[in-house]
């Protein structure tokens, strides 16, 4: 029941865990719409995860990955172009992590241990991704490449921690990388900057459900779901966004652009 | 061999002048993908302009309307309704026109009562427009109102002159109209940032075919087409980009991203 | 007591009604300095307004000027010169007034020949200040111009009206004047974006008060007082920020950086 | 000569390597401003420099501290106390390195070791910086803290590397940390975004003659030299300024707000 606006596409999805996911969402709309996709993860996450149901049903090759690993990433885009037959037109990264938040250290006492690692694997992993792509030639011309970020790259929501920075690196590798796929190959480098969404890994974090409320009512249209996302996503993978490059672009139903909404001091 | 994104979807498109023009375009665009749509533009504009075989082309119908007089909006989307059968789905904004520009003064010699002109025609009008559905309750629930914007909102191209206001005017529009029709009818608002476009009303601005090439050097995947705009347009009026309001989205292949690029300083 | 950061500068200080008003401090604050003022505002605010009794205390002169007229502006400025001995430093622009706002209108049934009224009054003066010392030579090179504004430029703050199209207004044509009196004169021209404040002026806002509590529990440092931006205009004013133009400057204890604070969500 | 904006302040000058630096003319204007300072780098960079004579003219005791080390940082803190006679007011940080770029590997060839290592010495050591300083309670209420960033954290500069990434990554830290501080001790954390400025480590970066040369074209009132930028930053110590926190702020003569100057058409 798509459009097939992605008719003899081919991607790949990464970060699909579960049926939460944003990721899971995008890969189902993708197939929907036409494409052939390979899905990847963490080893780790794909033992815990319920993906395998999810390749079955759309018929996509599951090629673990870890995001931190270049060996492991050449694998993966070797593999997929073969399974594929080509190179891909598309990328999802949605992918993102803190070892400092999830072990409960306050932002003012951070480990930098892990936050090196918090960075490497929720945004050096798009470096790395698209660093491998363009070694391997592995993406078509007007190929289109998405990250999924936050709000919390321009403002403080201070139980976000250093997720905040890992976003803000995100989307720097996504315009200085923008360049050159951009100059070089047509292919065109995105951020969706989504509202809080209710995943597994989403709501890990501290204070999640207050915080989504006020979001959800600070929004003129409210939070935006991941099946939406899913929609967005596809628009910004298909032919019809070709000159939309370097971007970050709010998905969250208005949130960005408010200052303050009645509706929060209201009871 | 559109991918019926508008099926079913009716809108109105003000501003198409002539074949070159973007509106042009985004009507055109929005036909093939399943729309069923009124044209406008002012009523000099209609004398001027080949609009007529756009419409027969279309099976479109031409509504003269001034876009700063309220009672031909009025009777624009009254009319559009009848036509149409209901009320609208979208709306496109592409008005716009400096008369200090136009008579060439000086930025620094402006005479106010031409700036009050430019202001209402093109950016007050798409107040107007949108006070107007409001108040006859012309759009449908989930509806998309989109204007045509220009980065000189935001930074100075000095022979932009006045546009520059009016362009920063529009986009505060967006966002205000926005929240409150956001919230009361799920409808959203949005602007879109288009790279410079060979229009005969874009032409006319001073010293244009040299910032054409600038903005295009510039730009990682050149300056973007009316084309590409139009397809643009129909991603944001499909039922894929529900819960994106109140954004400036550039559209200009990576231009707004940009400080410097290389190829600016090769000979 | 003050650091003698303006001695030998001459300024004129737009807008001061009362007390409770920042263009008040402001001129406290540069006479303590070491400057030599002179003030204005229009004549019905002059009648109303205790300006009379800062005049005396500062030793400056009031100058009635309506600042949407360019008779009075020319007059303004020439007998400024008159009085100070010569061009002038620095100026202040703290003007601002919605007619939709004041009447209670709702935003989606706005007045136009209000809305036309209040960008004249608040924001096009800015221009015709600007434009008027042009045409005069009447501000001395590495002169600082200075115009007041509020985050409804960029955010949506529904109470707030028409006046966020005046503010984008007025910092636009910051932005597009800066780069003429920068290129020809090296005279800076900024705006700063203050937090709400108690002021005769703002306090005529509807739901002012949940407002102004909204922003000072949003901001990490509160909302910045009247006095605190009088100091910081004093550095504006200074010669030690002689680099900065066509900014616009957050004065506001940080919430224009904050997403969410989790002190909101307290009781 | 100076205006005793700074008198009886303490503060701390990161970054100092010779005349050419930035640091070094913040230090020296701080001094002038009546605060007694002490002076830090790295050890191998104090080796190379011409410090000593810096720390002499100032009488400022020079502390070496590798910034990516906690250890070194607590005892810089500690030790600048003793020798200042307690808390610091104010903080400059002003140091940057990439190893990606230094070792000349193109930006689609990063190394990822040399990447972490980057963002360590470059953006991460404004945290530790920060940390340190917070668990220690090194820094009196009020107190200001300021690091050096450029436009490229915004837009992309391709010869500029990673270093975006690292600027990104500082001013993130700066508005996160920025809530914290301004939260608990009402100190503000703020950065400043630099023109291209002719110093030891700025020349080492490709083409950055070219580079200066078109941003001073660009600018309406051309690069901004290290001495006015030292003046800004008297500023931002001053307690004329207390309210302005989380910010970027640019100090670029007005490049940041221009989208084309006509100048660079010119021959």
């Amino acid at each position: 029941m798509g459009n097939n606006l992605l008719a003899g596409k081919k991607g790949i999805i990464f970060g699909a865990l579960d049926d939460k996911s944003i990721a899971w969402k995008v890969a189902e709309r993708c197939v929907e719409e036409g494409a052939q996709i390979t899905l990847t993860n963490a080893p780790v996450a794909l033992r815990m995860g319920a993906i395998k149901t999810l390749g079955e049903k759309l018929n996509a090759e599951i090629i673990p990955a870890d995001a931190t690993s270049d060996e492991d990433l050449e694998h993966l885009f070797t593999k997929s172009m073969e399974i594929l037959g080509g190179k891909v037109d598309f990328v999802l990264h949605s992918i993102g992590m803190s070892i400092n938040v999830r072990k409960k250290r306050e932002y003012t006492n951070t480990k930098y241990d892990w936050m090196h690692k918090t960075l490497d694997i929720s945004a050096m992993s798009f470096h790395r991704m698209m660093q491998c792509m363009w070694k391997l030639d592995a993406i078509n011309d007007w190929g289109s490449i998405l990250g999924l970020t936050y709000i919390a790259a321009q403002r403080v929501f201070p139980d976000y921690g250093e997720m905040a920075e890992s976003k803000a690196l995100l989307e720097s590798f996504a315009r200085s990388f923008g360049y050159h796929f951009g100059t070089e190959k047509k292919v065109r480098v995105n951020t969706i900057s989504q509202s809080p969404t209710i995943t597994t890994a989403g709501s890990g974090v501290k204070g999640f459900g207050d915080f989504f409320g006020y979001a959800d009512k600070m929004s003129p249209l409210g939070n935006a779901s991941s099946e939406a996302c899913a929609d967005y996503c596809v628009t910004m993978f298909s032919d019809l966004t070709r000159m939309v490059t370097m971007q970050n672009l709010y998905h969250d139903g208005g949130f960005s652009q408010m200052g303050m909404n009645p509706a929060l001091l209201e009871k």
